[in-house]
């Protein structure tokens, strides 16, 4: 590749070691959540959200259970200065949800977000200017101070324009950039705005630290949060929120590890939509916790509607791996792993069915209204006995014995690898009965007569061989299958020991029919299997002998 | 939700507390990488790769640059077993590069191995168990001590084949399923491996730890890494190797925080291909590195052929927002976004060539082959000025006068908010050619006369005003402009200030036409813009104000 040596790390560590954070394991309590989808996201579709698309959207939001919603830029464009008015007019916003609209720190385009408020009972002002090193220099040539003045201003006209305008007005500072830009700079700036609002414990401000790009580790922007929130004045009276993009793959990361650093609130998005590479996806990080034990305060419990909502509002496709909602994360094509979960669902189920342990399923499909049948275990030629073994028991009633599962999963591999797709379980079923069910060629049988005597059992059959003459032949056994499989052995000079056999009753059928399974073990040690399926037990087992007799 | 009260944390702490690694601010030097696409990828395709697709996917890994590359369990498919003969027997291994194949740790499994290396002149032969808790108790249903000696086992006969079969082979032990097991008892077993393999500098043994399935955050992760890397026995003799899944949307941070805590090396795919949500991605791992001038040692320079191929041999998409490789991950729509792109591709042009740090792009797109005017600056609704003067600019060699950008920006976001959808560069060139150029409609001039005497400028115009009857008007000015813009006020009563005049060549065009650009001030203070294209600089100024005033 070109040289790297024309990058540097764009970032700056702060003035001391920030690291108490990483004491702590894991997120005990869900942050204030701040959906941005209307906003950051919808400014990042290559078509944006129509006024109605916008009103579906914002729906749905409520339904999860946001409380507080961006809901676009009503200064900057028409279509969002309508969706605000039409959020308002219409009475739409619930009353435990508080909307959030965001301005420049810029004279005319506050007085505009002002006015465009009109009317709303609640709402979060969410101010922002650029204070990195790169935009202070390239994009805004101007000094640290007067930066520092863009951001103060700003923060007084807000204060001014609430005091004059009805409704509750929170505020929310957002130094843009922050991830470029010097910790003790950033710190300086969003002090300098708080002495503005002079926040109390009735009247909170939202000082927000975005990840606008992603530039260090995510261990690095934790220790930035942990600098700002422990040298943030009146702290005790502000909302610390974060806002991380994924430009380095970390926007998860970089959330997490930011609320174990002191945040309080995050903002991001469904399925992490939003700029170039997307905010932080809000579903994973509330299901990260969940899959832990700790309560999201959100509802993803239709996840499958939630997706397809989404995707209809905003022209995206939810990426088939992306966490908890790809089509393909619950998946298990591989032998070993559909082996694993199989037992591991079997073990939930009689050993301890209250907690969730299952291997390679970090969190029940089902409490997002997924299923086990169609997203989990799934058949190609990467799959073996376990998944074939757990369809045809799930799902058509079949409990196979062990080494037989092992002979189907050898049949399906074939039949997948040969014409190269996936199998459906109706499929597989098929397969089976053909490939194992009342096989009848060459071996065929007429005519079976049973005599029980104090002697034992000896039976009279009649069978036909690959379409031949009738051979009548009378044998005894120990039972009825055993004198059988004596009297055919006997009629065609066959070699084989009758190794298992298992027979149970249909219970998915509507009949009363059973199923019966043998194996038996041929002369080089390998082994050939049948099942027959009857409304009586001995034609079943009869059936399953000549079907496995005629799979050698 | 449904009670999350299920759900548990499934991983375990060290015993110490192994934090060194976050003294470490960012990664140096390129791990040794090792795509595992064509085993851990392929096994989680929905269709897994054919022969050929996989011998063409292996020859993209060995041109991108990889040096190990894991190509499958040959015992476990005959599609595997297959491919592993075809490229030892087509000869398609460089000298350079070492393969790698999966087993079980199963006597048999690890035979048929060692028979598909034959003739294979050096492989590193990867043998696993699992030694999760759940897995010990659910799957296996054995103990501890059990475990381990299915490991040590293994391990061994590794050892005695290797001895017996041609070939340069080196070992790699994995304790799946590493995750959801106890760190001390993971070193336990990996000790007792290395125990019987007794590594030495000419021969290292790998151990790898994969993030079989993620539980935690990865600053945990990074802790048990620290733990194993410090108390694993011939550390010195050990290439410690990872493998992150991305469960939690944390692959990435995973392997990046497992590299700072003692990994030597990391197993991953390109684009995160995988099991479930997938493995590592490669991709964002190398460019993370080079994105802060640390030479990745793969080389995706030919980012857009990279990704083609991919998509072709696996049938999997990539996602639009995934970093670096997706469709979307630099495409900037924001207006303000564009305006300080656009000043910072300026500035690095200017001030500061050989250093990158364009605003909102944390990589030069170039450098991966893609281009800024499909990938960068887009325009729909939510673009203004700064975008669409861009393209203008850049594509179409238009120079607009700042004021004027703004004009056309709103001209471009109304018909994009109108018709809903994206427009292209040529869409925005012919909207600005209909909006701003040459417009007659209601004004037209139809001759200017110039006479040029010791007393200035006069001129005599000849206009019509909507198709209206001739009018011939005289006029003084201190320029010809402004002569005529005397005439055309005079002629109609007209009242506006000419405010902006600028006038360049137009490089792109194979003619030597001249564009002028005029603005003039409404008596509400508002600006009307139009623009002139003619070889003659005084006819394109003319046309430019006639615009203007026809735009007013």
């Amino acid at each position: 590749m070109t040289n790297c040596s024309k990058y540097t790390r764009q970032y700056f560590m702060p003035p001391v070691k920030c690291m108490k954070w990483a004491e702590k394991e894991y997120i005990d309590k869900a942050p204030v959540w701040c959906s941005v989808d209307l906003r950051d996201g919808n400014q990042a579709l290559v078509i944006p959200m129509s006024l109605e698309q916008k009103i579906n959207f914002f729906k749905l939001l409520v339904k999860i259970g946001f409380k507080e919603i961006e809901v676009g830029f009503p200064a900057a464009s028409e279509t969002e200065y309508q969706f605000l008015r039409a959020l308002i007019e219409q009475d739409l916003i619930p009353d435990d949800v508080t909307i959030q609209v965001l301005t420049q720190a810029r004279e005319h385009i506050i007085k505009k977000t002002f006015e465009a408020l009109k009317g709303a009972k609640k709402a979060v002002v969410h101010v922002y200017n650029s204070t990195s090193v790169a935009q202070r220099e390239q994009v805004f040539k101007k000094s640290k101070e007067e930066i520092l003045k863009i951001a103060v201003d700003g923060a007084a006209l807000l204060k001014e324009l609430a005091e004059e305008t009805e409704g509750n007005f929170l505020f929310e500072y957002s130094p843009e950039s922050f991830t470029g830009t010097e910790p003790e700079y950033a710190l300086e700036v969003c002090n300098a705005v708080l002495d503005i609002w002079q926040p109390t414990p009735d009247k909170k401000a939202i000082i927000n630290l975005p990840v606008t790009v992603q530039h260090s580790m995510p261990h690095v922007y934790a220790s930035q949060i942990e600098y700002l929130s422990e040298n943030m004045k009146y702290r005790e009276n502000v909302i610390l929120s974060i806002h991380p993009h994924n430009d380095r793959g970390c926007g998860v990361a970089d959330a997490e590890m930011g609320v174990l650093a002191g945040a309080d609130r995050v903002e991001g998005t469904l399925f992490g939509n939003g700029e170039r590479t997307g905010n932080v996806d809000i579903v994973t990080l509330a299901l990260n916790m969940y899959s832990q034990g700790v309560d999201p305060e959100l509802d993803f419990s239709n996840m499958v509607e939630i997706c397809e909502q989404y995707e209809e509002y905003t022209g995206m496709h939810i990426d088939e791996r992306r966490p908890y909602s790809g089509a393909l994360v619950f998946a298990a094509f591989s032998g070993s792993h559909q082996d694993a979960i199989a037992k591991g669902m079997k073990w939930l189920e009689e050993k301890d069915p209250k907690h969730w342990t299952v291997p390679y399923l970090p969190i029940d499909p089902k409490d997002l209204g997924r299923n086990y049948d169609a997203d989990v275990i799934r058949i190609n030629s990467q799959s073996g006995k376990g998944g074939v073994g757990y369809i045809l028991e799930t799902k058509f009633g079949l409990n196979l014995p062990a080494k037989m599962r092992e002979a189907m999963g050898y049949a399906a591999k074939a039949v997948s690898d040969h014409t190269h797709k996936e199998l459906m379980p109706e499929e597989i079923f098929e397969l089976f009965k053909k490939t194992f069910e009342n096989v009848v060629e060459p071996l065929n049988i007429r005519e079976v007569h049973f005599q029980q005597t104090e002697e034992g059992i000896t039976t009279t059959v009649t069978s036909t061989f690959a379409g031949g003459q009738k051979s009548v032949t009378e044998a005894a056994g120990n039972g009825r299958l055993n004198a059988v499989s004596n009297a055919l052995k006997k009629a065609y000079g066959l070699k084989y020991d009758l190794v298992t056999y298992q027979e149970h009753a249909l219970e998915q059928s509507s009949s009363s029919k059973a199923i019966a399974y043998v194996g038996i073990r041929k002369p080089d040690g390998s082994l050939a299997w049948g099942a027959g399926v009857d409304p009586d037990i001995i034609r079943a087992s009869i059936d399953a002998l000549v079907t496995a007799i005629n799979n050698r």
